[in-house]
Order: structure tokens, then C-alpha cells, then sequence
């Protein structure tokens, strides 16, 4: 018993622990996972968001990946006002990557679910997403230069 | 005893725990607790933070908020220079935000502690102000566009 | 061996209790790590992390400090680009700064090892870095204004 409880304890603890020595040997996690917020409706940042994306899925597959867009942001996936539909759709069928975007932003710009692109999925609080994937351990990436 | 041992365990595992099945279930923390880093002057960038601040609490009334503000972003709390002086009495009354500047750019840019809007905190380093949130399991988000 | 045990686990839970108890107490820890993410060349941003560098070491001359550099953040520390280089090996030998460059950018923009600033060292992937940092609890500052 003594043992068997020394055991789930080490097994609930092991996430950390085992992340805490991958860290002291090389600072560079296998797959991870990590949320890009992006508020910004400048190409350039656009386009970085996308390529980070691409890069980082490419070296590890199992990276998972996050954009959660508001403010300014939304246009990236806005019908009509997005420069980079194809790339978006791409980053979703190769990268697997998520983008989401904001309720409350849509409701204040006025952006119906109708002109979403496809498979573009909306969270009611943008910020209270980012906070809640930090809280699970993901990684965080404000997207800007 | 062992009982109370395996109590002890999970118990002091809880709250990581707790949040992990949250996430699963939702991704959407109830009330939550983020720190906005706040470094520019930039009207844009003062007008959203305003904003965010307002539309989360009023989402969650327990949610908790705190700006902390070093190099440019000082100005949005600093008397004579802030354009929004009305805005950030009202996020500090309605929505209970709190306001912390960053004293090492405070001696920087010579302003005194009497220049500042009422019920603005002073601490002592805006960045580990910023780094013991973070540790202190708040979400952070960097404000910027 | 049951006290063993008690021990072992609240030992394993030290860390996060400890710093827990310090900040309920002031809300900024002693000497702390934090990460800066720097995607800019613009100087106002390269001045800044180096004087925060400065400014966050000489309070607290044990918190470490690790600049991450992508996109286009790398310019700080390619030689012959940099106007602050002397601020860089400052910054390095005076405080104990890491400079860590993504390979990933490098590559994309043809930096050569060769071209980087004397200490600078190589990350296969920025990104990935940061978030390692996050994850074994270092604080995370995103350079902008």
C-alpha cells in the first residue's frame, strides 16, 4: 500500500517532474503546445502568426497550436477582409491548428458567424480563453513586432 | 492514517486538477485573474486595455484584473498626461481593477508620486510585479496591436 | 516511512507552497527568472529589454534574465547590424544575460553562426524555447510598446 501510494503520488506529480529534467537537459521540449494572441490586423504580423505556425508543426507534428484572435485581430479570418483565406485553411488541414475567435469582439465589429472562413470557431471571451489555456500549461506568444 | 495521507495528496494536487477537468470541459474559466503589461503610449492601445477591462469583469463581476505599467505606458495614469483619466476612475470603481506603476520608470521619467490619478498603486519593479502574477497562476496578456 | 513519505511529498510541493506564501506577502519575489520575447527591430524595443536587463539585475543580482530572438528581433545580435553590441556584451557579462537565437529565423534569413555577436547562442526553435521557460516557471515578457 505504502508503495502503491508513493507511486500516484510520483504518477501525478510526473508531468513536471518530467518536464523540469527534459528542460535541464536541452530547454527544448518535444511537442508542445502554445496560444498565439493576435490583435493586430497588420500583415506582417498576420503573416508571422502563419509561418510560426507552419515551422513549428514542421519540426514537431504533434505541436499543438492555438491563434485566438480579438480586437483588431479578427480580420485574418473575416470573409471578404482576410489577404490570407488559403493560408489559413492550410495552417487547419496540415498544422491541425485551431483559430478562434472572440464573441464579444464579433459583436462589437458587428461580424456575423456567417462570415467566419471555414472551420474558424468562436469562444465567448478571447481573453478568458488565452488565461484558460495558460492555466492548463500551455505556452503563450503575443503576436507583434 | 494512510487515508488521511492520500487525503493530504490530493488535496494539495486539487486545485491543478480541478482546472485540468475545467479545461477539458470547456476551455472557459468562470471567474479568472489576468495581468495586462501595459508599455505603450499608443491612444489604441489605452482605449483597449480600458475596454477588456470593462467587458470582462462585466462577463464575470469576480473576475480580477491589474494593469501594470512601465516604460511608455506610465502616461495613461499620469495627471496632466492621460487622456483618460474618467476611464480609469470608472475600471477601478466598477470593475475593481487595479492600477500599478512600475517605480524604476517612475525615477526614470521624474515623475512623482503625486502626479499620479487617484488610487493608482506604486510597486516597486513593474516586471516582477508582472513575473509574481504569473506565478502566481494569473494569466497575462501584453497589450498591443 | 509514512512520515518519509509526508515528507517526500510536501518536498516535491515545496516549490510551488514557498513561492505561494511569498506572494501573498508583496507580490514580488526576490530574485526571479523571466524570458523576453523580442520579434522587433525597432531600437525603442532593443533599448528597452537592455535597459530592463539592467534595471531588473542591479535590484536583484541573482534573477536571471534570457533574451529569445525571432523574426525580426534577430538584428540585436547579428554583427554589423547591431547598433548595440556593446550594450549586448554589457548586458551578457554585467548581468549575466543569455542571448538565445532561433536557428529556424537564422536560417530563413541566411544568418551565418559566424555573424552573431560574441556569447550568443543558438535555439533549434525560439518558440519552442520560450515555452519551455514558461513551463519550468520563468516569468514571460513580451518586448514591444
Amino acid at each position: 500500500m505504502k508503495r502503491m501510494l508513493l507511486f500516484v503520488v510520483l504518477a501525478a506529480l510526473g508531468t513536471g517532474v518530467a518536464r523540469g529534467v527534459a528542460v535541464a537537459q536541452s530547454a527544448q521540449p518535444k511537442p508542445y503546445k502554445v496560444v498565439f494572441d493576435l490583435t493586430s490586423a497588420d500583415p506582417m504580423d498576420q503573416r508571422a502568426v502563419l509561418r510560426w505556425i507552419k515551422e513549428v508543426t514542421s519540426v514537431n507534428p504533434k505541436t499543438e497550436t492555438e491563434v485566438v484572435m480579438y480586437a483588431r485581430g479578427l480580420d485574418l479570418v473575416v470573409s471578404g477582409k482576410s489577404t490570407m483565406a488559403s493560408e489559413v485553411a492550410e495552417a487547419i488541414k496540415a498544422s491541425h491548428a485551431t483559430f478562434s475567435v472572440c464573441a464579444i469582439a464579433m459583436k462589437n465589429q458587428q461580424v456575423d458567424k456567417s462570415q467566419l472562413l471555414p472551420d474558424v470557431q468562436i469562444v465567448p471571451d478571447g481573453i478568458g480563453e488565452i488565461v484558460a489555456r495558460q492555466g492548463a500549461g500551455w505556452g503563450y506568444i503575443k503576436v507583434g513586432h
